[in-house]
């Protein structure tokens, strides 16, 4: 058994009144403590704490409910907890509470504290400059190695991530970034700005998408990327810690938005609130689903005189749709993990194509003579067979290409892709198998 | 427009022949480069490389095209590049090799490497030892922490993780763990053994799974998190980059494993090998699919009779489908994402099905009319009705269940849920649908 118990101290064993009084608990730890407990309770332990503990908790609480227990806060003393938070933390909470309630804190927080904050909460929360820190140790230029070193030192008690340090020349503009480790290895009396020249900065402009701020830290695996204005001042950093949490929503947000399930969704979320994202992607599926519908209508006569279709039609168009979700699957992970490249992606799409028509190839054997034996009649056999092979192919070649047409017409390649891909899958296999059987059967 | 060309050199746009002579460019970059060439070029290309540069490029390689190329070169130039690799990536790559390649390549590597190499390769790839890293930086629990500064600094350039030191007693057991930071900021003249007392190590075992690894690094926000034997003496280090590759594969991996796909499965996998791995799940899709065929079946007579009931019966099934598909895909993203916590899980169950009945309800109703003003028959509209909402009232609970199943039952949450949910909903849809309308209309 691994070592479970030093890494995770079992919640339901611990007394939950130990929250505040644990001075050497981890805030991680401390935030599942407090997400155990009624949010009046969570009020109560956070008013109790000192500030800065309070702070780091709720930086740690997932963000429903960290806004939940602000909401419940008097705004002066949730004003005096968000001041001691990192600036892109407390954005992140502020930009989740009421307007009402968001504005009465802004007013209860010191001038330089709120404007900072109104800043950050115009920005995208999509964006680089929605999940940059604005703590990072800037060096001038014209700064020895040795002075730089003790530069970083002072300021490293105050910082999230010391470690780089970001050269600017006079007007902030970046010039390289150079970490801790490259600074100790140096040669003393070098000057940073020359320790720098040259070097091709792995930057990103403050309106990139988050999704590909991931990509370029982890491509790199770097420990943060500095963020810039059109004209290359230094704005932010983005830090590796936000990173694991970015590449984990949208891995998973994929998977919500596949089958039409808000990609922000969690077992938290209210569930009426829910039910209003949800519904409108249930209606569209409806109407989809009343298209292929549409489809059996047109054959409505040639089920009536042999209801055994109706019984088979359902097989084609399942498998069809199964073969394609694995071809949409496989595709949106290569959209979301690496940089787009037209040629392989529609590569991909034949590779799905191959593979789509060796299955359905199987497949139809094995249906052909599973519906030979259970009819008794070769004929309707031949007719699934070819029905399940055609639309197999179809389904693979659907799946592969949805998301890369959605990412050409400017929208998420996952988002309710599987309920276009069924409608395609059921649709044609309704068709093609109904329309065989009336041809070759009746 | 973010300032995507600093970070994204398009490749097409650069000659690739630069490959080996741009010593400035980042390894991710030689790799992304190395990867657009055919193989026998890239084993050209990395053969006339300094053999510090090739491994580098080799690390950053996609594990299929690093197998590929170093299958390709000669055993002896192999072991000379992959020498100079990181132990871990090493191994990983060392994995994916055939068997006779990999002896060839182990008998050309110094005895020491091999042997270091040999033991890595008998750890399970998908634990805590799999993705650790064997260099790091120990420090004597009697050093102060100037000693200690000084041994980081000249340990330093070797290693690939400088960021902390872990404090060790005269048997190697792990006794605490001391950040480059807090070592600058302590008093010059204490004991490290002394600054580190009383710390509660976050520390993981060597057989602890991957994914809880990740789960506790991104907990902490840890740039790295000691492994440890039975006995707490230290063997590595999982670092914080190996741990974003580990957060995106394994969240991916549920979008995969989900439908049936293998959950290691790109674009890159070759396609027959990704034939073998689907054509299983499919079989076992068709099965199913075959028992919901046989609800059908039960049924025959009644759809002889009213063909319309044909045309009705995949919409309820498909509606209840996708209703549940959300349900799992939310519980999916719960299960991954946090420590598994049995009450919370069941009362997410709760809300699935309330989230059904109320959508349900609501599709019900627009069904119930849509068939009414379609048929002329209010009598098929009620049936449509009903069978709509007592499905998806199914389809809800049965896919916020599944996953706990499978769980219970020792196997993956995700995988083939989708494949069974669907199992359920279309024959639940089909037999109640069905079953209504022969006892109301017939």
């Amino acid at each position: 058994m691994p070592d479970i118990e030093a890494v995770t101290p079992e919640k339901d064993g611990l007394p939950v009144v130990d929250v505040k009084e644990d001075h050497d608990l981890h805030p991680a730890d401390m935030a599942d403590r407090l997400e155990n407990l009624p949010v009046e309770r969570q009020a109560e332990v956070l008013r109790s704490m000192p500030k800065e503990r309070a702070a780091q908790a709720i930086a740690e609480l997932d963000e429903n409910s960290a806004v939940g227990v602000l909401e419940r806060l008097e705004p002066g003393v949730a004003a005096g907890i968000v001041d001691e938070m990192d600036a892109d933390d407390a954005a992140d909470v502020l930009d989740g509470l009421k307007e009402g309630h968001r504005n009465a804190l802004l007013r209860n927080l010191p001038r330089e504290s709120s404007e900072e904050l109104r800043s950050l909460l115009n920005f995208d929360p999509d964006s680089a400059a929605g999940s940059m820190n604005i703590d990072l140790i800037l060096l001038d230029r014209n700064l020895t190695v040795d002075e730089a070193i003790a530069h970083m030192r002072s300021e490293m008690e105050d910082t999230e991530t010391p470690y780089y340090g970001y050269v600017v020349d006079e007007r902030s503009v970046l010039q390289g970034v150079i970490s801790v480790r490259n600074l100790m290895l140096a040669k003393p009396g070098t000057i940073v700005g020359d320790a720098v020249k040259g070097q091709a900065v792995v930057k990103v402009t403050f309106d990139t998408d988050r999704r590909e701020v991931a990509n370029v830290l982890s491509h790199y695996n770097y420990l943060a990327v500095p963020v810039v204005d059109y004209d290359g001042h230094i704005m932010g950093v983005v830090t590796y810690d936000d990173v694991m949490d970015i590449i984990h929503d949208e891995a998973s947000a994929d998977l919500l938005g596949m089958v039409g399930a808000d990609p922000e969704e969690t077992v938290d979320t209210p569930w009426l609130e829910s039910v209003r994202k949800r519904l409108p992607w249930l209606t569209i599926n409806m109407m989809n689903s009343a298209l292929s519908a549409c489809v059996v209508y047109m054959f409505e006569g040639s089920i009536a005189q042999m209801a055994v279709l109706a019984v088979l039609m359902p097989m084609v168009a399942n498998q069809a749709g199964n073969t394609g979700q694995q071809a949409l699957a496989v595709m949106i992970r290569q959209l979301s993990m690496s940089r787009f490249d037209h040629r392989k992606a529609w590569m991909a799409v034949l590779r799905e194509a191959k593979i789509g028509s060796i299955t359905g190839a199987f497949m139809a054997v094995v249906a052909c003579l599973g519906v030979w034996a259970f009819t008794g009649t070769f004929a309707v056999g031949g007719v699934m067979g070819c029905a399940l092979l055609c639309d197999m192919l179809l389904g693979a070649v659907a799946g592969g290409s949805i998301p890369l047409i959605f990412r050409a017409l400017g929208r998420d390649p996952a988002h309710a892709s599987s309920i276009f891909l069924t409608t395609i899958t059921d649709g044609a296999g309704f068709f093609i198998f109904l329309g065989l059987a009336s041809l070759v059967l009746l």
